[in-house]
């Protein structure tokens, strides 16, 4: 079995409560390497050393992080073909493009635009009255944050290398990470790279430790816990409020990235005038990744105008053509069957051939489904559920009326996207829609789908709740990811050589 | 009986469930005007109209709430006479200098400099990624915010004129405002100049709504509804926690600003070389606005050493010969007798005379009280309970090393302060303590007493939880206290004459 990652170093894990190995999605075969479900003891031992490695992380000089960071990168670069054969075995996503070209390249971008925003501190913010003698900026938590990723982004989200990791590092904190166990072996690597890149750092010898999986009961009482600085989570709305909750309690900020439907509205023009497009679009991005991204456009709202039987149909057209793709583990698409059970108790019917029927371990066909605006808005919370895989629902409305009041009914969401005409007919509509949508989503996009979240300080992957935990705050982006794992720090008449070097000018 | 403000206009509260009066603390006599406990169903309705007011400021012009912000500030100015007339009858606070040179001023400053981050938009932080043609910047809530002002603030903190309001305002948030039933009357001004302010500005009628008292439970169940944007609340931890339990179950972001002892941390040299200093301050600090403050520096801890006694018995006996203040409340006055109680039973003592039983109505003399480094690690819940009130708990260890012990011990508060040798003497000490205070404070203090809230961009008016329920933002200073009412909104693709104002140069 291998070892955890606690207290600065490789251990076998103490009484383990079981043993867990990962699944060849493709295949179906069980993997061979045997990973430990860690006890509640081992959490508190990693808890413990991450507060004491907390302690010295906060007043280190910002180049130790910077070079663990740049060092860990360079790890991940120099090992990506490795990397990417392990991924591709636990996951079954595709070697090239998607983890060779696109998702081990995004990781290591993260983590170097992390080391960039802690080496130039454009992180904290610094504001100084020099007339009151106060200054502010922000800095570390002085605890350490439980970071668990999630099983779609094995790289990018991973709890010890993705987005958050990176930034809750950048702001000089020590990382928990908490495996996904549908790919233990990849974290496995990773962590070992990570460990390696600390030492060679400085940094303190618990600035990264790694727990493959826990027991819900013991992973909600460490979220609860005090000490912890802050948690960080992507995945499932249903893991995630229970976190939010036990984090809740214990006073602890959670940024959660939980669940969306991405709603896209077409409005009249741009279903006349760019149907085309909008059957590309909405294919390609809902069965891309085989559905399996939190940005997927899972909710289409459209007019009934003289050709929407023939955009709907072109659209079931085209999913009906493409064939099964493997999802991240059976019993991801498993759930996807029974969202889909679920879209019909609430009145959907099926617009594309109902394949439910062919999906076999982990192969899940895409499926297109259909309701009405009235449909819809009886049973909105059934008719929102997020559907984790290639699933679209359209919603046909009688009127923009009918559009508005869907507007007005759908949860928070990570995007939503309006499809307008170029000659300005849908410009009235759009006035009256998007502010409803702009209210109600992280980012808002015009006439192009969410697929793709690009790496940018403009980007927002976050949203209002039940999108995430919080609506002022992103995922991605350097370096606004990283203000979520800081505080605001004031001085007040304190003496300038004790400042922090960024309040000293 | 005096009418509500909801739905835009003054309405006489319908079938209210019960009827207050304020009471002069000074007299003890009850005030003659009658005000209602609105009932669930008056906040549903206020919820409503506020929810509705959202939708319509999501969009409008910042000109309109700069209009709004300044016509108010103007209206209070011009009314400061009567007001702080008004809110001396309620609070037994000084007209002057404190109501009428301070506190209005305070106020009035806080609403032009919320209509300035409005009309210069600083509150936004706009960033632009042309390549990617992505833009973000803060945007409105959507939904109504909720502000629950403290007894202790009747202007600067006052659901309806305060910081709070005037962040909420600021980013284009209608307000639903609870007064704090020990001024209403205060309030109830405060209200017109708003409402009148507010018709003029042209902004939705319901923009400020105003309730003066509601029951427990329908405060909690308004809390925790999730159309609610957020919720402000400044008062005790106990109220503070059961609105933030509130909120996080309907997933609401609540800043709270709760309750802080605000350590006081002596280094031996300043206790050597500048102790008439400390004497001076520390008297002035804890027993300022009859302690009344949520920077009040409630603990005092130092070292053994030959002059500890001296100095401890010089603060007692300024205590001892300190008149006896009127606090807001008789129940103020009785609640930190009781918190004496509470100390002794931690195992304190009295250096200063214990005249509890001196104590009638809101009168109230200031006490220290003391007890060992020890005592203090032992008993360390009980001896960190704020006391309300001009009360110091003086914690005497034996060394450096037990000061650094307390430090580790010491919950989330407001403010920290260390008093250190100008000599450069303690500099080594400071080193070992300071960053363990700065992790556990919002702000951060050399040489001098918490007392007295900076109005500046660079405050930090927070903490680390418990003293606040977030420990990156601020309540005090623009813009940043504007942040905690804004999401973060992203615009990908979209086509720039739709984008709001600061995103298309």
């Amino acid at each position: 079995m291998h070892p955890v990652l606690i207290e600065g170093e490789w251990k076998q894990s103490d009484q383990p409560l079981g043993v867990f190995q990962a699944i060849d999605p493709s295949s179906g075969q069980t993997l061979a390497d045997e990973y430990p479900i860690s006890n509640a003891l081992e959490l508190e031992r990693a808890l413990q050393a991450g507060v004491e490695a907390a302690e010295m992380m906060f007043s280190i000089d910002s180049s130790l992080v910077v070079a663990f960071l740049r060092g860990y990168a360079d790890r991940i670069e120099t090992n990506a073909a490795r990397l990417a054969d392990i991924a591709h075995l636990e996951t079954a996503l595709p070697i090239s493009p998607r983890l060779i070209e696109m998702e081990i390249p995004r990781t290591i971008l993260q983590l170097r635009l992390a080391a960039d925003a802690a080496e130039q501190e454009s992180w904290r913010e610094a504001k100084i009255d020099h007339e009151a003698s106060i200054a502010s900026c922000m800095g570390p938590l002085g605890a350490p944050v439980l970071v668990i990723g999630p099983s779609n982004f094995p790289f990018a989200y991973n709890g010890i290398a993705g987005g958050d990791f990176a930034a809750a590092i950048a702001a000089q904190n020590p990382v928990i990470a908490k495996a996904h166990p549908l790919h233990p072996s990849t974290t496995r690597l990773l962590g070992e790279f990570a460990a390696e890149a600390a030492a060679d750092s400085g940094l303190p010898q618990s600035v990264v430790q790694l727990v493959y999986d826990v027991k819900p009961e013991d992973g909600l009482r460490l979220a609860g816990d005090r000490r912890l600085g802050a948690l960080a989570f992507t995945g499932s709305r249903r893991a995630g409020l229970a976190l939010k909750n036990a984090a809740d309690d214990g006073g602890t900020p959670a940024y959660l990235e939980m669940s969306a439907v991405n709603p896209v509205f077409v409005l009249p023009g741009a279903l006349t005038n760019h149907s085309e497009q909008l059957i590309d679009d909405y294919y390609n991005s809902c069965t891309l990744g085989v559905g399996q991204f939190c940005t997927s456009p899972g909710l289409l709202v459209l007019p009934k105008s003289d050709n929407t039987e023939l955009v709907l149909n072109s659209i079931a057209q085209r999913f009906d053509g493409s064939d099964a793709g493997t999802m991240l583990a059976a019993s991801l698409a498993a759930n996807a069957v029974s969202v889909i059970e679920q879209l019909l108790s609430g009145g959907a019917s099926f617009v594309s051939n109902d394949r439910r029927s062919e999906q076999t371990g982990a192969y899940f066909y895409p499926m297109l489904l259909r309701c009405t605006a009235k449909q819809f808005l009886s049973n909105t919370q059934t008719l929102q559920s997020e559907a984790f895989g290639p699933i679209g629902l359209a919603v046909v409305a009688e009127d923009i009326q009918q559009m508005i009041t869907i507007a007005r009914t759908l949860e928070g969401s990570l995007t939503a996207t309006v499809y307008s005409d170029q000659d300005g007919s849908d410009d009235d509509d759009y006035k009256r829609i998007a502010p409803l949508l702009r209210a109600r989503c992280g980012r808002l996009l015009n006439d192009k789908m969410p697929t793709g979240v690009t790496v940018s300080p403009a980007m927002n992957h976050g949203g209002p709740y039940p999108a995430t935990g919080h609506p002022g705050f992103t995922a991605v982006g350097m370096p606004g990811a990283i203000r979520r794992f800081a505080a605001l720090h004031c001085y007040d008449h304190v003496r300038t050589n004790r400042l922090p070097k960024c309040l000293r000018s």
